[in-house]
């Protein structure tokens, strides 16, 4: 079933300990896009400026991703993230952050896109994404992603998305300041009772753990020695996830354990290398059978 | 088969956030010893004072533990620690340690502990694990933990001790320092390289990773919001893996990833409450009871 997705497209500059990569193709919604273009039929909307190069556009089109919501600003330019990593490759600092388009980005969701069965809220201003969730019609399964800059500026806005939504998605630190609680456990169920019907917390190295009311339960990440650029390994596991549940077209228990499985390797794959340059690069048979891998692994 | 242990007994003060508790029971031998107590015979050799209570004793034996090797030091002080738990219960600090009879612990092993087929060496100085190597007869599985203290300052003992032992259990800010290395997945073989078949670290909250030769893998921890204090986790997850080794009498690698579930379930009760209060109010059905739940958790 097609899935929409609404979010930043960016052009970042990343500096590892090991080496910097300037101006690469980034941005929530594209690497929710990619992620998600290895199970179902995506549909980004997003907005970028002038300097956008098009063979950006063309990568995505080459993974049969529709572009049709992609709003080209002339005259302006594409919102611009600059990040440095810590020797652990898991603390990271912003450098510079360049909203530059972003920053008055109303998203128009073409005709196809309001009427998308799945539709995903990548990380965003809440305002934005309230925005997308008011064109929608009749989406069966809405999710959204957060992060701390919307938990402490659009507070108000974010309690009022969270009542609208099917699934949360976020990390677990900012579990911990939306709720208040330091165990993780207590703070996805918090989140949850604040509306959706599920939350994932993401914990980066060590996996995700999920929230119903019937259930709570941690998959670990798959375990990688060649982590090159974490950079969107977040937005690949909510494109992981979404693509698998949009694919199988419902959202039952078993469907979601398997789909945040799926998230979960995909984002395996994104850290490999810098931006896309992993990703792009395997194939539907290359996820199969990491998650065979997978799930040996935790069968005992 | 029998299981022999080797190390700390202790009297700790633990403060967490909500309450203190004074003059526990504890000790890494000790958690070690109640947790494997479930699964196989134990041994425990250890050292205390003239103030060690009775009652402590008596608690062993009734789970059936032998503690013909518990030294009574006439005149000396058990060993005893403070450690004050913040906020998140996953960070502490140490308050106070008095090593009293620990401090020249020399360990003497019983003849039926020196021919004990299963050997753990739990937290405690490298030259006393040393000591107790020297006197195991034909050991067919000797492991060891070990601790950032002694990978500081007794870093030739450790490098000399890890090519005379089969397994290795340490957590990963430990695997890390020991190796200099950041990726876990990558400190993880390195340390296997310094000498043991396998190595074990454990990350708390977010469960434990194998390391052989032929092997990585993560098993997650068991969710839990009910953390009232964390001491004694690692111990007893030592303890139940090496326990249900010795109750199967052979450590095969699917043996093994078992062993390190039963670890992590242990450890999950472990923490339910002060001391060894929650373990040693729990049946074998019940670890078997939450192994079902935990293998559904990993199934999809």
């Amino acid at each position: 079933m097609p899935l929409v997705v609404v979010g930043s497209v960016a052009l970042d500059s990343v500096e590892t300990p090991k080496e910097t990569r300037e101006n690469i193709l980034g941005g929530s919604a594209v690497y929710f896009s990619v992620a998600a273009s290895y199970f179902a039929p995506v549909r980004l909307v997003g907005v970028v400026g002038e300097d956008w190069p098009p063979e950006h556009t063309q990568l995505l089109q080459s993974r049969g991703i529709n572009v049709d919501g992609l709003q080209v600003v002339k005259g302006g330019k594409t919102f611009f993230w600059r990040g440095r990593y810590l020797e652990n490759m898991n603390d990271r600092e912003t450098i510079d952050v360049q909203l530059n388009v972003l920053a008055d980005f109303d998203p128009k969701l073409p005709e196809e896109c309001r009427r998308s069965p799945f539709m995903f809220l990548a990380n965003g201003s809440t305002t934005t994404q309230l925005k997308a969730i008011e064109q929608s019609i009749g989406a069966t399964l809405t999710v959204a992603d957060t992060m701390d800059l919307w938990i402490r500026t659009e507070r108000e806005q974010l309690e009022e998305m969270l009542t609208k939504i099917d699934g949360l998605v976020l990390n677990d630190s900012e579990a911990k300041l939306l709720t208040g609680e330091e165990n993780l456990v207590v703070a996805g169920q918090k989140v949850r009772e604040m509306g959706p019907r599920f939350v994932v917390v993401k914990k980066g190295e060590h996996g995700a753990m999920f929230f119903s009311q019937y259930e709570t339960y941690v998959l670990p990440a798959y375990p990688t020695e060649k982590v090159v650029d974490p950079t969107g390994a977040g937005d690949s596991f909510a494109g992981g996830m979404m693509g698998y549940l949009a694919e199988q077209g419902n959202f039952e228990p078993t469907t979601l354990k398997k789909a945040m499985a799926f998230g979960i390797l995909v984002a395996s794959f994104t850290v490999e290398d810098f931006s896309l340059d992993r990703l792009i690069n395997i194939t539907r048979e290359d996820l199969e059978r990491r998650m065979e891998q997978y799930q040996q692994m935790l069968s005992f």
